[in-house]
């Protein structure tokens, strides 16, 4: 049997074939574009499924599920989008709309976040475990919480538990939501790139020369990729920003070990990029946040594998999980 | 049909034999002692448990489940204590010690602060909901977490999400777990304590007046319950010293709602008998750390209602939820 996953995000929409292994047989894009109504999005999202359909030649009998993967809160029973930052659509019916164009496949929402993380869990860094946190270091802090093969969806049948969004610092520095000190202030690609973008300041003020200036300069702009690129050239500044950001990282890591002690934690997003150069000194934190004895946690911390597919393959595969 | 739990303490055991509603019917005591080996202890329970039984008349079959609240870290399936601060329980097998005394009982074991969320869950102040968190505010913060009537365990199967040592306030005042910054060092009663004599302390050596000296001198000590007792008097340190906690209990409850979004959140233990005096501003500064639009949360912050029973009732209760 084949399902199809959808990953709509606020730049494409894409729609994805996926055999009975979750391995992505063909896929289809097209903009989502600015200024859309949610019925127009849905309404691209179903022509391609159709697209899909005929250029594979399946019928709809073929086809045992649809998932969609979307950005916002989700109501997994109903599948309505309460809200979302980046697309139009408030208390947005979008199984409702979505089922009256295609009726005849089961279809599934579920959230971005939770479906990294539900794809990592099934044919991912996750395989083969019973519980998993994903988290997604980019613009934001995204997470997925797999507990027993299933997502922790929050008491209200709302889909995505927010990490991101939980205070490590109580005080701290302001948060887009209006806390301060959430995690997703420290531990976010963004949050890097702003450190970043601090301590250069400062350095330019005393005259202090770094190699953060010529890498930044060479490539155009300052990212989060920066400190990490002028720490493997020997610069002080740079290790010191990396260091800071794991020190962050690893006790929001450590806060989700005591909560869930789950199997395997998995990192995302464009920061999981610099593999080992964050993995290493991560795990080590996170062991030295936990075990003052020095005793080795029993919790592995490692890479995302699917990367910008694990919309698609999540999505693909909500059907093989509970509501 | 008739359940017994037993709340077993690190100063009492307590059998209480519960009707079909939970409610408690009959309670046997005795102290734990201390130095005493695991096996004594479980001899103990089940020698009171039999007690409790003849007395009341009871058959074998008229009893459905006998469960066990314990402090520690228990594996749900196979009831057994992985580890306990309070007790002298390492990878003990409890549940298996126990049946082997009473054999022809289904036994199941909890942890403590679980059982105390389940409780309340089923016939206390979150009772009608799917989900709930309970926190109990006393030398720690203990917490229970359920989810679609279910407890939240983490994934290895072991019960207790450690809220009380996620980590709020990072390179904070350190904390009996070796992290720094823990809810629990701020939000438990002893937090509240300790920040209160430091605040003496500072008084005194200044020379300032305050009503938090007389209070603490009428009741022969320094407890939680001074600064409140000192801000209902109109004294300004007590009202500072009751801001600041709740200031901080007002983050971690934050937390937990943008983790769970629990239908009712429970405060138990002794501070909890501040009773409005605690949730008026509690609710109100959650509000504000949540809504920067003002607008009001769908969550209820209430007081416990079982008091001391919620160790057995939970404990009678274990039987009807899966493991």
């Amino acid at each position: 049997m084949y399902t199809i996953g959808i990953d709509l995000g606020g730049t494409n929409i894409v729609v994805g074939l996926c055999d009975g292994d979750l391995r992505i047989l063909h896929t289809l894009k097209v903009k989502t574009g600015k200024r859309r109504s949610p019925d127009e999005i849905v309404s691209d999202m179903a022509r391609l499924t159709l697209e899909m359909m005929r250029s594979c030649s399946l019928s709809h009998e073929e086809v045992g599920c649809i998932g969609i993967a979307t950005p916002g809160i989700v109501d997994l029973e109903s599948g309505a989008v309460r809200y979302s930052c980046n697309l139009p659509f408030k208390d947005y019916p979008l199984k409702e709309i979505f089922s009256s164009l295609i009726p005849d496949i089961p279809i599934r929402v579920i959230n971005d976040a939770d479906a990294a993380a539900l794809a990592e869990s099934l044919v991912g860094a996750a395989k083969g475990t019973r519980s998993s946190v994903t988290l997604t270091l980019g613009t934001g802090v995204g997470s997925g919480i797999i507990i027993d093969g299933r997502i922790l969806g929050g008491g209200a049948g709302f889909s995505g538990a927010e990490l991101g969004h939980t205070v490590i610092k109580a005080g701290g520095r302001r948060c887009a939501c209006g806390r301060y000190g959430c995690l997703e202030v420290y531990a976010s690609a963004t949050g890097l790139k702003n450190s970043t973008r601090e301590c250069m300041a400062r350095l330019r003020k005393s005259g202090t020369h770094s190699k953060l200036f010529e890498i930044a300069e060479k490539y155009g702009r300052i990212s989060a990729r920066v400190p990490f690129m002028a720490m493997r050239e020997g610069d002080r500044h740079g290790a010191i920003l990396v260091e800071h950001y794991i020190d962050y990282l690893a006790v929001g890591i450590a806060n989700i070990i005591n909560l869930f002690s789950p199997e395997v934690i998995i990192i995302g997003g464009g920061v999981s990029g610099e593999g080992e150069h964050l993995i290493l000194p991560l795990t080590r934190r996170v062991a030295e946040e936990l075990g003052s004895d020095g005793s080795e946690i029993n919790v592995k911390i490692t890479t995302a594998t699917l990367g910008s597919k694990s919309g698609v393959v999540g999505a693909a595969g909500v059907g093989r999980i509970p509501v």
